[in-house]
């Protein structure tokens, strides 16, 4: 088998493309594939400034390396979450990746800045991490971005991301998140625009694009997401996938062509307006649909307890 | 653990249910989800002629045998297919059940009527067997129930083979099946109405259902179906269900519930009306949209080749 581009030496076979690449031209496929979906989904425009929303795991790195190749202007965020040995190797994977190519990273802790982490909010709240986990970095993002200026926020969410998120709504018929289940969000309601630039590349692909690419990242999944359902529907998917090579991709692609707008037309109908009527936080300023966000009020909850916190956050947490 | 009911012995446990069952409650079990899948779909009436589609296997034997229970008035309809032994064995099971209980069971052989056999129209439509199978089966079902005055065709068509059924439709999000994709589906356009009063059970009910009455089955799948995506669906549900039992429910009765209206709805406004435009066969009456119904084309492509036929037939094939 031969590189299809250069006919040279093959380093992976793609059976869903039907295909096989050496390094060089395996790289500029995944780059193309980004390019692709940019274009498609129109997720933002070569002058915008993109935040990459960073993991320090294999999907987030490729995704800023890519878009830096690709020559776009893209800075980082990697939020310190407290998830003990995980959280520290994730994040100088970052940084090492960022200092290497001297790329901008911001930093955020969550115990740092706010007194709690992933572990002590599941905890606190008595819920699953993650929630709060989910909670947290989106609050964080949506901070960051707007008040740094910038156009968009990426997140490295590949198609088997995507695909198994897709499962478990369909696995339950959820309309309100089939409604919302894009691979971009536009800007509303005063939160920035958010978009998934890997959705035509799985994550063998990432792992691959890494490995060649010469960076390093976390392999370990989160100590905290095993046997989650999320885990349960990619391995249903991978199953799919053996079976007929291109499955996630028609499952997916499928959903977004054929059914995707039945969803989000049938919640229009449902809430009135596209758009929620929000206003700010009383305590962050956070775009909100309570007085409280919900953000704040997982810190309220969360947060090492000080005396007069105690006393005066009950009343904000029932609102 | 003791029966639900009774306390008494369990013969089943039934993990979706949280339940278990000795051998005469579970029987009223069965009798019940078939009651209330009835009532809930209008399937039918108390004074409805019905016609059992009949294959000696365990669910249609199981229907038929719960709607007599249940004080319906049910024929069969059993049709010889010709797929070797597993036909005839599947034909004799039949006679056997409608015998032993003194019910009406008609039979139609596809070789003595139409010179053809589901084997070899596979070999002179050069398609796989199951799709002039069900062509044939639902057209000679159509033409004895209207003929007979049968007021709706029921089928043995349980939970786990409709969620395969919609896993399938889903995998390729094909609007036009899951605006279709329903346990009861109306008379129109000349057809008899059809329905699935099985849908509320799964596999191993019917067997454990027929084991437990006494029914004798033929216990083998078709030969020719073997490999078939449909089996390949059922096996990803089966580990879905053994993940989260209930999942196949939530998964079938979620989309009845909260999707099926939006495709079905988008159907109506592609196809400008819920009524096709259809005209009588010219060859054998039956509503079509075509000059010649599929069926027809079918018989002359696959019946045994007779000069006259030979010269005459390609033309109208390609119509």
């Amino acid at each position: 088998m031969k590189c299809r581009v250069c006919k040279c030496h093959v380093v992976i076979e793609l059976r869903q493309h039907n295909s096989a690449f050496c390094a060089e031209h395996f790289l500029a496929f995944c780059r193309r594939q980004v390019e692709r979906a940019v274009d498609k989904f129109d997720m933002f425009r070569p002058d915008d400034k993109i935040l990459v929303a960073v993991s320090g795991g294999k999907d987030s790195l490729a995704l800023w390396d890519m878009l830096v190749e690709l020559g776009y202007d893209a800075d980082g965020l990697v939020i310190g979450l407290g998830i003990g040995e995980y959280s520290e190797a994730s994040t100088e994977f970052a940084r090492t990746f960022a200092r290497d190519r001297g790329l901008t990273l911001h930093e955020y802790s969550l115990d740092a800045e706010h007194g709690f982490t992933v572990p002590s909010a599941a905890q606190a709240t008595k819920r699953v991490p993650c929630s709060s986990c989910g909670l947290s970095k989106r609050h964080i993002f949506d901070s960051v971005a707007t008040s740094g200026g910038y156009d968009v926020i990426v997140t490295g969410h590949n198609l088997d991301d995507e695909a198994a998120v897709l499962f478990g709504n369909v696995s339950r018929w959820q309309r309100e998140y089939l409604a919302r289940q894009s691979p971009v969000l536009p800007a509303a309601n005063g939160f920035p625009r958010k978009a998934k630039p890997l959705v035509r590349l799985g994550e063998r692909e990432m792992a691959a694009y890494c490995v060649l690419s010469n960076i390093e990242y976390v392999v370990e999944e989160c100590p905290m997401a095993a046997g989650n359902k999320h885990l349960e529907y990619k391995g249903l998917l991978n199953d799919m996938e053996v079976a007929s090579p291109g499955a996630k991709h028609a499952f997916y692609f499928g959903f977004l062509d054929r059914a995707a707008d039945l969803f989000a037309s049938a919640q229009d109908e449902t809430s009135g307006s596209a758009e929620d009527v929000l206003s700010p936080c009383s305590v962050c300023g956070s775009p909100s649909s309570n007085d409280i966000c919900s953000f704040c009020k997982l810190v309220s909850l969360a947060a090492v307890p000080v005396e007069v916190e105690i006393t005066a956050r009950p009343d904000m947490i029932d609102k």
